[in-house]
């Protein structure tokens, strides 16, 4: 079961799997085709970058029942999500900025992220899950008090847009008890996030399969989940957050 | 003020300048430097693609204040924005077809588009004028009842990003008159918008200026900067819905 990362050493960016600390060092991509070169790396040589480039995010809202639960909404009956601009992709580790025209409220949300493996449309939920080339630890960042501060419109995609609100990684795992998995966030060392992926209305390879009704997903892509209960404000001017799923890794960003 | 416009021909892609209907073939491509082969072709003897492949769409709300005026909505402070998956992008008189999974209504908005030419950040209102590649034609298709139906979120990204909803071209004009544009838009050959760009609350460059403390805008990235009065419902099971503005073409689809 490889867990796929993306890196760069000496100038040159390239795939490899992870095992441990050691990086075996790939040609190609785990979308169009990889092999290994046989050269393998200490990963505290290379500098990780994020484990691939989306063409598009797309983020759930409202898809854990405790949290719906809780903020008193109803359990959706489709899945409900917007899309975050692909320049807020970060890699593992990256200082993430505040935005200079803003000063409220800055929001983690611990998330599971599914990547794409290969193009799908109108795919059966069988179809979906060969689709899927693996699972990311993902922190889908929100500037929160840009949501609602005009009345007459949610601004969603700006809100989770600014450059760098999309951290995901370190790495890709291909295969996951997705039963077992459990989220889990911490502030500065403090847990703050701990849930489990089996309470999310709508699963990974549904999912793929109702948004691949919707639009074409292609090679890259990345559905982040949605969050449940334990999201939270970032307070003093530095914070390390970091998205902990066991099988895939740590994410984690300085913000 | 040179037209630029994409094509494939013996199966090649290739950037060219469009005058009147001859195609004058290019090297490389806006963004990066293209320069004439010598080569021409007419625009009969080519497939037209659309102009460009935006890594990001971003689509305005309540940007004119006729449209505003009637829908009793006021004058937004600040741009009001959605983002529309790349996967949207249809080319000038691409067949666009209903999604299988939806049988309501399908709007029409014809919109101006702002293509970027070159990367900006946190641009000032004369660095995003220069950052502007040029002005193209968009139909900004929404699976209308889709928008407001679950009352808990509104699927602003949903509704907008079935693919093939982002026709855009035929061409993208570098040298507009900016005071004289007037948008209009045909249904089935009769007029159903007529509106003047100089009626946009954000006009391109400050637009521009303002999304980019936002957002990093990249080269081909596309704003379409919203729409006006006259926006409406496509009836029959065949719609030919025609996008024009002098200065920079007609853009055709049936849907």
């Amino acid at each position: 079961m490889p867990r796929w990362m993306r890196y760069a050493h000496n100038g040159q960016t390239a795939y490899g799997t992870l095992e441990g600390d050691v990086v075996h060092a790939h040609r190609g991509d785990p979308f169009s085709g990889a092999e290994p070169t046989g050269r393998t790396l200490q990963l505290v040589e290379v500098d990780l970058l994020a484990p691939c480039q989306p063409g598009k995010i797309i983020a759930l809202w409202n898809n854990f029942r405790q949290l719906a639960a809780k903020l008193n909404q109803p359990v959706p009956e489709e899945p409900l999500y917007l899309l975050k601009a692909p320049t807020t992709v970060a890699r593992p580790g990256a200082e993430i900025r505040r935005p200079r025209t803003y000063d409220g409220r800055i929001v983690f949300e611990g998330e599971l992220g599914i990547v794409i493996g290969r193009s799908c449309k109108e795919a059966s939920e069988d179809e979906a899950r060969q689709a899927i080339l693996g699972y990311t630890c993902v922190n889908d960042i929100t500037a929160a008090d840009i949501l609602n501060r005009d009345p007459s419109f949610p601004q969603w995609a700006r809100a989770k847009s600014f450059d760098g609100f999309c951290p995901f990684g370190p790495a890709i795992a291909t295969e996951l008890d997705l039963g077992k998995v459990v989220v889990r966030t911490l502030l500065d060392g403090a847990e703050r996030q701990n849930y489990a992926l089996s309470d999310a209305v709508f699963q990974p390879a549904r999912l793929v399969s109702l948004l691949s009704r919707d639009m074409t997903l292609l090679p890259g892509d990345l559905i982040c989940m949605g969050t449940s209960l334990g999201v939270g404000t970032m307070k003093g001017p530095v914070n390390t957050v970091e998205v902990v799923i066991d099988g895939v890794g740590t994410l984690r960003n300085v913000i």
